[in-house]
């Protein structure tokens, strides 16, 4: 649905997971290891159930070692073990780490940051993405690799590159942008006019001038650095592209896929997606965070909504702790097996870890790992164990959808624009509303895809537009269109703001949703620190914080106003009837409790209920193909009522109206015929 | 008094209001706009009572497209149209954002941070002061805009670039730097000898080897930093009087001016305001502050003070937010008035904002203008029409001074010095210093000029020196027989320390000023987290904070002392009798309620009272000319009983023996005859 | 014990006392004053009983004002003139501050940081110890310098540069580098093994790609920057092993010291005092910080430790406050005697200061000195003569030891590695585990000798590890046998984690302390904020925080457990028989008050005991050589009873059977016979 689905001949995750079920697994980074140790490893994934490795992801200066030699021995070793094994490899492409004697010999594959300092080796991501050098001696270790693997029996997809995220402000980077910028504006005065470059005398006379955003005396143009944003995703998309493209033309019918990171500022993942044969997605969520559950929630739903609503992989999560946060807390007992249910109730046909065995040197030495620095013999390895044969119960999911009537518009460029600098406040951050709009819905057992503003809305029953600071006029329009034709649409604060170029609409705002919403505003009001006093109409107080704005009414029912202050009596949230539908504006940010209510209100508007009524707090419920998961976040045990009897996947057990989930706890329930 | 007056004849505030009345207007830059917008803008100022307009600030790249094109016909009709609405002009040189081509074509243009980084162009301010490209184009501009708009009706003043304050550290600044030492110091010799440099071995033994003060591994020679404030305020001084200088010789009776941003340690006005015709500011007080009023009142005053108490301009200030804070407050009901009017209270002859109408795009599109986003037909734009209706009545200010009988001396350097690293505590800080001293004075409706150290004190009542942490033999000898003569001083800790060139003086402390306090110290101590307790002798205990001194009375007697830890019954504050006067020493930081009960008893000294006995809190009181205004900056009404029955000029309305104040009230009272 | 000691007819510390008893003295910057100064400075010494300076520090400058000029004259004098009164010259070889001339005319010599900027000077350590130009040149100046004063009479110590600790990154510190890994590891092969290269493919191919560890995209690979901490503490030895050879070679029987900074990460002071012929230190507490007398002797005994038990010197102090800090609080009264004693009662034979005579110019105008500002007649000044007269009563300690059955292991690498990047959590610090054990047995007056881990453990009653994350096999080892032949050993958490290369361990953690502690691991577990519940096995309950970890017995009894969360029931203190010994182990930070009943546990199975049972809180007792010095760091008086008569050295007044301390009192009791 939202976006481009390819055949459904064209290879997928139906690739993957026919004839295995649902993928077990994780990075396998074997040249840590003295040969003797694979063979341990084999035998160990089997008896774990593993059916899927990453292999390769950071092997370019093995396979590499001097410029233009090869060495795939080892590599041929390691695939034929792991095809003997059952294993099926995703295998990479391993230039997301150029060996050192690329940036010692070409120091031009550097990066270099917008304060002018290049970046050195003897990390990873040391290449900068306009590098012709780097692209071309990436690409030619591509097609060899390719070459070599083509109809190996463990070769089951292609992983390029890994976790997509550089910027680079060097000259080479420069020249890219405006190679990028002319196809983008054809004439200067297109630029110009786009950039605003009337403000602070900063017109171009001629593309030679143009730079990258670099480090300046003060604040720099607000377009310059959004198109920078815009050029950076292209620019590394281009790179996964030719890669890709290689791959396809060699190895046809191997799907080909680049690890996501979900909420992940510096790249457009709509653009993205569309170009990817699979979506696959790496999550580390915080065990120190309290919403945790909620934030990975979200972050799955955008991965299935990446991949148009069909089964997505979650190809990185850690078995316990992380070492890269400055306090790394490990998941409690449970926690490995219940993350990983979580994918798989919100779509995804894979579960994989970073990585299979913990290493012993390198910056991530301390990451957690399948078979720990402790061994096999470890509550965390029994875990691992369970794990997987427990997932082999769960095949009739593989291949499900998760259905969903409920959209939420996310935007990459939006949300580039809306954080850049000299904004109203730099306490209105888009993650904290998305999560603050879906944490009631996932309260409510309310399933959630998550559509780019351009997205097909027909047969939605709520849209949720958390925050749309940027927005093109189509996509106002097709919003406004949405709840004439009887939609229900609700919209956070400082949306609408800006246009495609991030220039600001004049006139009231939200200037092109104004009609639908039935209000405008005239001043965008940052609250001093400490409550805001709202109170729904005839109904109870509420707080809200950080963001007020000021509204009138025009043709709205005011569903809740400020009581204090300045905008005493001012409208707080309106609700709009418009043709057969209903919009909703909300001017500030609720407390949760307010934002619950507001749900609440909403969605009866929408006609939306949740998979199930009257779910216990900290439980998350959500429905795939025929199964309903029940997953218990909290730390006690917490008794469910369900209509139907049923049966657990996970156990066989049967349950006739109601499921007890112990401190962690989960059901993947199939109702009893 | 603080700065030498030039002769009435000269060009300065009184040409711009001969006819006019008080000024009102903003910064206006109609090249973001289509000329269609120009119309409507003319006709929108004429409706608001606008009568004055900044022009030009950043219209370089407008005007000069490429290297020595010249493009002036978008500004000869934006003149004319001002010229035909009755709108003074005041033009812009627009050297202070070079165009993107600058710096492209001549990278030694762009400066260069003390780490070695250039700062690029895509933001502005962009130069080095001490590039020679960069000052010989943009004098070529300026004269050339000079001769194209000189005798053109709308020109009524020179606005020479914006807000100077850059600071560069490259080749061609260390250059310039080495010229301006060479100036000051004549010989290596002396050189070596001001800047202590046997200390660290760092002693030159050729000018080619001295450079600005880069980053180094450790603490950088503090006199050589001392020196590079002074070069850089020097160096920019330069910057503008070679423009100042051009305009004077073209457009002879046209005054100049560059906009002072108050309180900014980078430049030291009281050198540059005795250069312009014209003293304007640009303040942006913060709405999240509780103090703003005060400090408001300081900033303006201080601008009075630079003018030599004659009229002054406040050039820019927001009519709500401004965008550059990480959280804007904008400004509530009543607020664009009240502020406004304190300007004038304080003897502003004009008040402007930036700026008339909101930009759509640009680092600044989010700051608050006199024609917002939203269009003429808000609340905004209502308050800026009926306050520039307002201001026409009060005419009668136009001109006329502030009498103010306590002066606060102000030194930059000795702020430069001050601030500098490893005091003994990065907690005492200079605009800290001066608001406490200044606020139990503004509280009690005192007014204060403030006057550099060199300034002539006679007829000064009192004179209050927060902190002068660096002073010449001659100024601390002039305070000395200003008490012999009969005045009376007030000097906060750690003042007196270290002579011009930054060393410390030997002898007990404050050396030059141990005869005026009757006291002396010998060592500075830093107080613990927490309270410090003092009590006043024969009084009541109050708390103090951050800052001790170990002193003895050496003829003063001890007005309060310290009564807990190391320094218990020493001496906290004293008061010493010499000749005619008296001189006060507070040896600490008192809390704001010692400090209000210091001030009664130094006003009491010195014989000094408030323009109103009785205020309420909040409510702030000044005289200007035959006017007294009252400004509640409260949020609850004040009645404040007056003197004798007057008429409000803003409203006409009359007053027996008392005014209320509505919350954020004001009124402007001229006694009735 | 702890480094090889050289013959004792070497020089020593025992040269200098020898007919001086304990020195007492300070910094000398005879070239920041004119002459006539001097004169009075030795008048002042003489009064303040002042036996010792050190000259020169900053002289480079002053003695070689141009390129291969000379000009020692001031020098002759000012020596001479110390010499006549009867003062110890320790003189400094002026390499710490190169002037200005040497990195204008060689910017080469100037340090890189790892960024890539070049630091400039205008400080001091402006220096790359791998320059060569900078290396001969110091060296150079280094030989004139050893000519000039063999054997002058005031010569009586040399001080080689000051406070080592300069990191370059310059291309030749990376040459220098590459050099010494050679050195290291022989082939590339080595130390691609070494640095696990295999790991983000950062495999070398060739010397010359081996860099420093420069600023990357992301971590840097651990191993690279533990090597480049290993040789920044070897190639600045290598400094100050150059200027050694040539002064031992040219004044032979002159001591040669440099002065340490303590607990300074940067260098591995237990291979720098092997080459020292004095041990001498700098240390300044903070006056703010509530555990500066405990962290004070650990870094005394830690100085006591590098001299391998033999007298020390503590070569810089502050007299009250420093400079540096950003609030630097003075010493109140009585704090500068205490802690002069401090340094004596733990094998100091020397008490110095930085600096004799307060600066009036430079970057430590406001640091303390002997002499203030303020001049002679001052507090401070006389607190200095009254401890110079005092200092002389103590002539007995001089040359005698401190007894200690306890040794702490620090280890530099093992720290160098403990605190990478990407640990489970940057919360476990390695001075913070110092201090945490240590100061149970401060409080009860139990002396603690440090040693690196390959320390031969012969005689110790009791070995405490805080934390050894890095350890060597045979240094794991010899903590085993220790146990084995009776001895008691405590081992903190995340202990023995990695083996030289930084490498896990794998295995059950702390693999090679696992036999001898009888328990072993599988996951470190850094805990949520707030407190961890443990109970001591049937007893209390107490609290620990921030790191646990999952752990079990295998013959180990459970002294205490986890009792929340994931791991109740868990062990968190084990304690393990083996052979005749006892190996403890304690698996999180518990609170200070279970710190000590842990150490009074531990201390009764070692048989140790304090100097002194039933010391008052804040009162350190330490015994050295015939005296027992009791040191009362409260601001209350403290009654201690004795054990015998005794007379205090410092005002010969006896006591029988108890002392009362006042507030910062002290006593040096000596028995009665």
């Amino acid at each position: 649905m939202t976006t481009e689905r390819p055949p459904d001949s064209a290879p997928g995750m139906h690739t993957l997971t026919a004839g295995r079920g649902l993928l077990y697994g994780g990075d396998y980074n074997p040249e840590q290891w003295p040969e003797e140790v694979w063979a341990e490893d084999v035998e160990l994934m089997k008896a774990a159930g593993v059916n899927f490795a990453t292999v390769g992801v950071f092997s370019w200066a093995r396979i590499e070692p001097e410029p233009g030699a090869r060495d795939f021995g080892w590599l041929d070793r390691v695939l034929d073990l792991l095809a003997g094994a059952g294993v099926a490899v995703d295998l990479a492409t391993p230039t997301a780490a150029p060996p050192p004697w690329l940036g010692h010999r070409w120091p031009e594959t550097l990066p270099v940051d917008e304060s002018g300092r290049r970046l050195w080796y003897g990390s990873r991501n040391q290449f900068c993405p306009s590098s012709p050098v780097y692209r071309e001696r990436a690409l030619a270790l591509v097609a060899d690799l390719a070459d070599r693997y083509a109809g190996h029996p463990a070769l089951a997809m292609w992983h390029v590159g890994n976790e997509y995220g550089q910027v680079c402000h060097c000259d080479l980077a420069a020249a890219a942008f405006r190679d990028w910028l002319r196809a983008r504006y054809g004439d200067l005065a297109a630029l110009n006019e786009a950039w605003g470059t009337t403000f602070w005398s900063q017109a171009y006379s001629d593309w030679a001038e143009i730079i990258t955003p670099r480090r300046a005396p003060y604040l720099v143009n607000p377009t310059q650095k959004l198109d920078f944003w815009r050029f950076c995703s292209d620019e590394q998309l281009d790179c996964f592209r030719e890669q890709r493209d290689l791959l396809r033309d060699r190895t046809p019918g191997v799907p080909v896929t680049t690890n996501f990171m979900g909420l992940f500022k510096p790249v457009d993942y709509w653009a993205w997606a569309a170009e990817e044969d699979v979506v696959s997605n790496d999550h580390y969520p915080d065990p120190a965070d309290p919403l945790h559950p909620v934030r990975t929630a979200l972050v799955h739903d955008l991965s299935r909504s990446l991949a148009g609503g069909r089964p997505w992989l979650l190809m990185e999560q850690s078995p316990s702790a992380v070492n890269w946060r400055p306090h790394n807390l490990p998941k409690p007992a449970g926690q490995l097996r219940l993350e990983s249910l979580q994918a798989v109730a919100r779509g995804a046909d894979g579960s994989a870890y970073f990585q299979w065995r913990a290493s012993r040197f390198g910056a991530e030495r301390f990451h957690a790992a399948m078979v720990p620095h402790a061994g096999p013999h470890t509550e965390l390895h029994a875990a691992v164990r369970a794990h997987g044969a427990e997932l082999r119960r769960l095949a009739p999911v593989a291949g499900t959808t998760v259905p969903a009537r409920v959209a939420m518009v996310h935007d990459w460029p939006s949300w580039w624009a809306l954080e850049e600098d000299a904004r109203p406040s730099d306490r209105l951050l888009l993650t904290d509303q998305l999560l603050a709009y879906y944490r009631p819905l996932w309260e409510r057992g309310v399933t959630v895809d998550l559509v780019p503003p351009s997205a097909d809305l027909t047969g939605r029953d709520l849209v949720v537009v958390p925050n749309l600071y940027l927005v093109a006029d189509a996509d106002a329009a097709a919003l406004t269109e949405y709840v004439r034709g009887g939609g229900t649409l609700l919209v956070g604060p400082f949306s609408a703001v800006a246009d495609p170029s991030g220039h600001v609409r004049t006139g009231r705002f939200p200037a092109p949703l104004r009609e639908v919403l039935g209000a405008s505003g005239e001043e965008w009001r940052p609250a001093p620190d400490g409550p805001v006093h709202c109170r729904w109409t005839g109904g109870a107080g509420f707080t809200a914080t950080t963001w007020t704005e000021l509204l009138r009414a025009e043709g709205a029912e005011e569903v809740a106003a400020f009581t204090g202050g300045d905008l005493a009596g001012r409208p707080a949230v309106l609700r709009h009837r418009l043709g057969e539908g209903t919009a909703w504006y909300v001017a500030t940010l609720p407390e949760p409790a307010a934002m619950a209510e507001l749900a609440a209100r909403v969605l009866a508007d929408a006609g939306v209920a949740g998979v199930l009524p009257g779910l216990p707090a900290g439980v998350e419920a959500v429905r795939r193909g025929p199964v309903l998961f029940l997953l218990n976040h909290g730390a006690e045990p917490a008794r469910v009522p369900i209509p139907e009897p049923a049966e657990d996947l996970l156990t066989g057990a049967t349950a006739e109206d109601a499921v007890t989930l112990a401190p962690r706890g989960a059901v993947a329930l199939r109702a009893v015929p």
